[in-house]
């Protein structure tokens, strides 16, 4: 099925909600057409109106629709691309995954204030209190839980086995744990985030995204 | 087909994210085992982490699978019950529905903070700044634009005719507009939030959240 997709995204080094549907399309080789506006710019907001109805990235263009959620996008090509298993196939590792993503979608808001993805930037060190720890305890637990019951008699390396939306929500949190670091984790979550690191969608948003901080699209 | 749902949720006078799962099965007649935490108790959160491991309400468990975010429920029973179609059926006004749960499920943190789900109690007053008549101006966009284009095409009076998921997830706001206004709305959304107060599911959760005002069931 070609269809005629076009995602609006932020600039790369920054846009953590904008990662989640690219990263997910890019890896599952559904074509799109991406359409970046700089959010450093005094008229961000404007120029994301002009194509986003709803003044948000990431929004998802398919013909007269426009989806501009991260999780309704994903859910909106698992529906369309139903032989590509964008959830994991298992009833319960999908309820299970749904979760994590859903908890992605409305929580850890101490983690994502306190640390801003900044992809490419290494070493910003680890600060925060007490918000920002139990935020990261409770998504390595979740990380635990998912690779013990599902990733690893799936033969891993990813939460649910294949690379999945839940993944994708995480892959901001990826890149925080990274560059914020390093964590002292478990092996199963070190090994966990090296897949993730080196994913080719994730490298490939990384290349675009140092081009971008090379030329100081920056905030502020 | 007859399933073994356990639903645990706090109490109605106060618990809006667990409204919303209730609501949803209840309307779809979709059979199930309340199990009701109350939230004002000082171990409310130890009786909770009893039965849901996450420590949040709702949570559905089906067999040995936990589901602790309402939408991941959502999704979870539309998937088990395809047939009762509790998102809308056309694939354009699925996606629209599944953004507006979305947008709910992640956002309108000033409206959710300043004005707490208080089922019973009328007349509370509109208050609050800039920031909650931001929340009420985009939510009442959506219902509108939702309305429009789909609701009223297919006969309403909800967002895409039929009760949906997406009108679960705007359930306990649909109980502040009312209990904290009233506000000044357009004829639509009058009508709308007429149709879903007088929901019979919504108002049998009414009938149980009265009786928890009644004994004074409130926290702090």
């Amino acid at each position: 099925m070609a269809e005629n997709f076009t995602l609006i995204i932020g600039n790369k080094n920054l846009s953590s909600w904008s990662l989640r549907p690219w990263v997910l399309m890019t890896h599952f080789e559904i074509p799109f057409t991406e359409k970046m506006i700089r959010l450093d710019q005094p008229d961000s907001r404007a120029t994301i109106k002009d194509v986003s109805p709803s003044g948000l990235v990431p929004c998802l263009i398919h013909e007269d629709t426009y989806i501009w959620d991260s999780l309704a996008i994903a859910e909106y090509l698992a529906e369309l691309y139903p032989d590509k298993h964008l959830w994991p196939r298992g009833q319960k590792a999908r309820a299970l995954a749904r979760c994590l993503a859903a908890e992605m979608h409305s929580g850890f808001s101490s983690l994502r204030g306190t640390w801003p993805m900044d992809f490419v930037k290494e070493g910003k060190g680890l600060w925060g209190g007490p918000g920002v720890r139990k935020d990261i305890t409770r998504i390595v637990t979740l990380w635990e839980d998912a690779l013990e019951r599902h990733g690893a008699s799936l033969g891993g390396p990813f939460l649910f086995g294949r690379f999945s939306i839940a993944d994708a929500m995480y892959a901001p949190v990826v890149s925080r744990f990274r560059t914020y670091g390093p964590l002292r984790v478990s092996e199963p979550i070190a090994n966990y985030l090296e897949a993730m690191w080196t994913l080719p969608a994730m490298q490939e948003w990384g290349e675009g995204a140092k081009k971008e901080a090379d030329a100081g699209w920056y905030r502020g």
